[in-house]
């Protein structure tokens, strides 16, 4: 009998797990998890913490329970692994009562990844919040909860000045503008909070094109977001401490009360409620690395194209690992959820004995903001596109969502990146009207990117067309034609 | 200075002028149209004949004053072309104060298509029409507007069983359950008519896979639209032809007076105001065929992939002309409205001197029905999928179109075709309720069966993912996956 070790229960490990297990049942599954949820949509917390899912549970695609009793995986919760020894194959976990080892034919490190807190002053005060478990949801959205417990609060008139009011009540701070920025923008402006994003960059969501990056800024500011670009927090203040500061007395230490406000490099200082940190997550490998698991160029775990790491039968998928790009061949990282379940799911299959390629990814990503969504996938950064061999030229156009006459219909914005010398496809970004089709039609420009299709030929493509969908070419071909003329 | 000749000023003969004399200004574009309207969108005649769009002129792009005055494009409506000569390289127009005869140093045939009209008994009566052009799209929306001049119709209390009501006042006949039945029984229904749907076959949308039919006929029975299959419409009776029968008088010739019933071949009668006929279209090839240009074998003018006929310098483009099919690579004619933009557009750049593939087709097409939308792609049926050398195989799948915990999400039925032996994605067929994704997801569809892509490629591929949009597995994705573990 072989036994197949995971450590880490999310995407990635009960993926490989469930599909070991289903494809090869003799198979030993042992899964170690540190905490108590187990493959849970992490995505799904800003609409959660917004109000419009209601229960954690409903993030839960299958339960401890369920896997444990309907799919026979030995998943073992509350188990921290500590140590990997790759020399006797075994894996070391402590638990409440104790530590346990167990041998290991094929192991498979899913170890997630883990936010990035930057080194800002008052970072441990109380009010300051990440947003990558369970927990911290479940945190967030009682702080939620709190607030409005007397009602929702009073829409005060405000306009992209509000900033400057002299006070603000149920104020709060978001750092960052990428995908948990934009998401929890709207899940708490939805909920009557006055909301500050605060972007290091010149542009929020900086992954997408800018010209996705400017729609998607001016729609939420459009919805009273209070945007700062080029804003670095410098600290979260309290508000003994500012007291102190006032009298000159001795300044407390971190952590010792509530946030009252957050200052920038550049003096400005706004009062807030709380403030929440989505300045990125970093691939979990300390445990690896000890191991002697290779890391790549990425910072993240090193991998083939079966996800098997430098020591054999020891592979790694999910946020922690990177993984090769269908456009440049190199090695990124990239940590989303559907690379973690499709790479844990080749795993699964590879370890049950049908080794199975995972495939690259695009670094394509979608999100939605409020009445907007977007999507992007490729390379879109000239640096990048530049340092990967390729001669960049992007061209950004508007086009209708649906026929001109039709009713209803909005504006979808693409952006499409080529190679200058090949014309192929590098990448596109793209934005409309929630609804009016950004993210379904960025489907086209996967597969372009991925079977590296020209300009020419994507302009060819016969896509559906009919009045209520799209205009006789869709913008997606409107745009390969338009790029088409620079080439 | 070199001429340019086309032959029908609609998508493909415009796209044609049009880009010519963009990219050669010097060249003479002479284009003939036989009718008044040039350049216009049929696709959305069933949207203006159901109230949606209010005129005529909002379907036309650009109009003749456009063309000639901002384009510089010689565009003589109301001038029939009666003949080719390929010895002389002249073309013969008839208007209405005589002939002219132009010659030609490139030619476009872009004649389009026209309705089939089967031999039923009573097939010119007043109340029996077509939808193909512009001129029966207005009386169309005539024939509503006169029938709700006294507002709408009260909406009978009928159920499926309604068509055998002893008299239905404001029905309607719609024979053939293409996009054009489709279509129009929304249009219809929504203006309180009482719409009865004839199939001959077993199925409406036959180009579609079984799935999705059966969906979208669920779907407009919903809506209360009557459909009935297996149903040969033999006859539409006119009121003075039944009581001629029933004194056993003698018959009235057809077109004496206005429809009254229409009566099928296993006997059913169901009386209507109108009757509207949408079995297919057929290529208008007859002048080509009378010069010489040769025809393929789907009946329509046989062309390169420069779109050029067996005669030099001779191109035709649009609803006329077959094109290659990207699965099968043989001909094949699907004659829809962005193949004819695309063609002609190229046949335009290749004659004013940048050879241009307008590419090849896959049978893509999208349609809305009431509050479903549907698309398809590639090869789909197993009798055409084994006669172009494949061995079929087929899974219908359901999905959720966002997150399931995501709020107002619906379902995306998707029919995936792949070849056993190759496992080469040869087509796809999907349906959701309108808004939630099965025309835009069909996009990337069409790029694996362009490019010949794996299921297995196809299932690995990055597609975007968030909770408002989709399952972090996107639908096509779980097809593909489906799918493949039938290979």
């Amino acid at each position: 009998m072989s036994t197949f070790v995971v450590i880490g229960g999310d995407a990635a490990g009960m993926s490989a797990a469930s599909k070991a297990k289903r494809d090869d049942p003799d198979l030993d599954v042992v899964v170690f998890e540190k905490g108590e949820w187990v493959s849970y949509g992490a995505c799904g917390l800003p609409y959660y913490i917004k109000g419009e899912i209601q229960t954690l549970e409903e993030l839960v695609s299958v339960t401890p329970e369920e896997f444990r009793e309907e799919r026979d995986i030995d998943l073992r919760t509350g188990h921290e692994v500590v140590a990997i020894d790759p020399e006797k194959r075994t894996v070391t976990a402590e638990h409440d009562d104790g530590e346990v080892t167990v041998e290991y034919d094929d192991l498979l490190i899913a170890t997630g990844a883990e936010a990035v807190v930057p080194s800002i002053d008052g970072r441990d005060r109380e009010g300051v919040y990440t947003l990558g478990s369970m927990t911290e949801g479940k945190e967030l959205r009682e702080f939620v909860a709190r607030s409005r417990e007397d009602g929702p609060l009073e829409q005060p008139d405000r306009g992209p000045a509000c900033h400057f009011l002299e006070s603000c009540e149920g104020a709060v701070g978001l750092v960052g503008g990428g995908y948990i920025g934009v998401e929890m923008a709207e899940a708490l402006a939805e909920n009557d909070f006055e909301v500050h994003l605060f972007q290091r960059g010149d542009r929020i969501l900086k992954g997408f094109s800018e010209a996705t990056s400017e729609a998607v800024r001016e729609h939420i500011e459009s919805k009273d977001v209070a945007v700062y670009l080029n804003s670095e927090v410098e600290a979260f203040e309290g508000a003994a401490q500012r007291a102190a500061e006032e009298s000159s007395g001795d300044e407390p230490r971190d952590g010792d009360e509530e946030i009252e406000a957050i200052v920038t490099a550049d003096g400005e200082r706004i009062e807030v409620e709380m403030a929440l940190l989505g300045t990125g997550v970093r691939p979990r490998t300390d445990l690896a690395d000890e191991a002697g698991v290779e890391l790549g160029p990425t910072g993240a775990i090193a991998t083939d194209e079966y996800r098997e790491t430098n020591l054999p039968d020891v592979y790694a998928a999910g946020d922690c690992a990177e993984a090769e790009h269908v456009v440049t061949g190199d090695p990124a990282y990239v940590p989303l959820a559907l690379t973690a379940n499709r790479h844990g799911r080749a795993v699964g299959q590879t370890v049950s004995g049908t080794p199975t390629e995972g495939g690259g990814i695009a670094g394509t990503a979608a999100v939605k903001a409020f009445d907007v969504e977007a999507a992007r996938t490729g390379i879109l950064d000239h640096d990048e596109a530049m340092e990967a061999g390729f001669d960049p030229v992007t061209e950004t156009i508007d086009a209708k969502s649906r026929a001109g006459y039709y009713p209803e219909g909005g504006t979808v914005k693409v952006t499409l990146t080529a190679d200058r010398d090949t014309e192929r496809v590098l990448g596109a970004s793209l934005v409309s009207e929630y609804g009016e089709g950004a993210v379904h039609r960025s489907h086209a420009v996967v597969g372009a990117v991925t079977e590296g299709v020209t300009v020419a030929e994507l302009a060819n493509y016969d896509l559906a067309y009919a009045p209520p969908f799209n205009t006789t070419w869709d913008p997606i071909l409107t745009a390969a034609k338009v790029l088409g003329g620079e080439l």
